[in-house]
């Protein structure tokens, strides 16, 4: 599905910006760049905040008019931080995403210039506008953090797409049972009884605290074992 | 909550990058940013990226060790691009700004240096470790874009806690009513058998796909009185 996004870039002024979004792209698994008019481009500037992602640099489509980049797209979507004179149908990043993918279609997504973003005829020519939820006062965003933000969107849609975490939370080891967890406690209690930090008579809420610890950190059957070595060297330390 | 919550950025080489930083947490609605032994700071090429976030790097504590930046914290989410040598609790972005907004405690985000991110060390001193879901084969973001993410979704999830739509999709006009458009369907069917587009005795599926279409489009209703007198015009146009 992200091979049919492009992210469209509108008469950018600082070729710096452009590696930004191609570095940001690239991060997010994103390969098709469109460049409206450029104003410095090529640029070693963009080759150097692009840091490695030169291969979308170098396949990047260089047009004159918004019209090219989006000819052959089914799906517009522009990037639009101000409130305009006639309301458009306006979403956030995720739900940007969500169209995407639910819709299926070739999607180009269309950011403005640094200064003044996108006209209000640009604006028109899209389908959607997205708007990235910043702080009223001060909510223009730098041009390569907001594609990052909608490409991450994009990578997080895609993930779940593929019934994939976004993270893969691997454990090397398996979880300690409830039964060694139970032997661990016991094993500490009769410790903490030889070493006289528990009274048998006045146990308080020394166990049940434990347990609680234990439980709560899950503990792997690794930490289970070696949290019994230490007991039993506890142990010895004390008849001796 | 977002005023509990602090960004630490760990011996940046280049400070534009904790500029656009600055930047991107000013414009989630981020104020405290904390700088570990940064290596050329202040700088003009801070300001100058920060874009008018300088009251952020005004602001900004500069100290010489990550403990004085975690100190009074009670929970550190460490920024970590690579596979550790010992599995840590390891969330999403988006799960990180759940654990913020769900435990309400003081909470450090850590990002790392540019190179090489934060140490083993430095990653031990986490209680979690967040990861942006980059492709495996070009991992690592902008140190900019990675506050970006992190930054967005805390400000999602503040939105969403207020009850907040994250943007406001503000009509100016009301719906057109059922009604409406029923009157607006027969006007038109009359004006296209005027025109003779429609046969009345043999109407195809016409008029249902204008419905479709007039349905789906959630048609508003000062459209609906500029479509209605677009068919008087009709009208008069075809009597003449």
């Amino acid at each position: 599905m992200q091979n049919k996004v492009r992210i469209v870039l509108v008469n950018t002024s600082h070729p710096g910006n452009i590696g930004g979004a191609a570095r940001a792209m690239k991060n997010m698994g994103l390969a098709d760049l469109y460049l409206v008019a450029p104003r410095d481009y090529p640029s070693q500037e963009a080759v150097s905040r692009a840091s490695g992602a030169t291969d979308l640099l170098e396949s990047a489509v260089v047009v004159e008019t918004l019209e090219e980049a989006l000819a052959d797209c089914q799906l517009v979507i522009g990037t639009s931080a101000r409130e305009r004179t006639i309301p458009w149908p306006l979403v956030d990043p995720r739900e940007s995403a969500d169209l995407v993918f639910n819709e299926g279609l070739e999607t180009a997504f269309v950011f403005g210039r640094e200064d003044r973003g996108l006209t209000n005829e640009e604006l028109q020519r899209c389908h959607y506008h997205v708007h990235i939820p910043s702080v009223a006062s001060f909510s223009s965003l730098n041009l390569g953090a907001a594609v990052q933000v909608i490409a991450y969107e994009l990578r997080m849609k895609f993930l779940a797409s593929q019934d994939a975490p976004a993270v893969q939370n691997k454990w090397d080891v398996p979880a300690a049972t409830v039964e060694q967890v139970d032997y661990l406690l016991a094993h500490l209690e009769k410790v903490l009884v030889d070493i006289e930090f528990l009274d048998p008579d006045m146990p308080m809420q020394v166990m049940p605290r434990f347990r609680r610890l234990f439980q709560r950190s899950r503990l792997d059957q690794q930490e289970y074992g070696m949290l019994r070595g230490m007991l039993t060297s506890m142990e010895k330390q004390a008849r001796s």
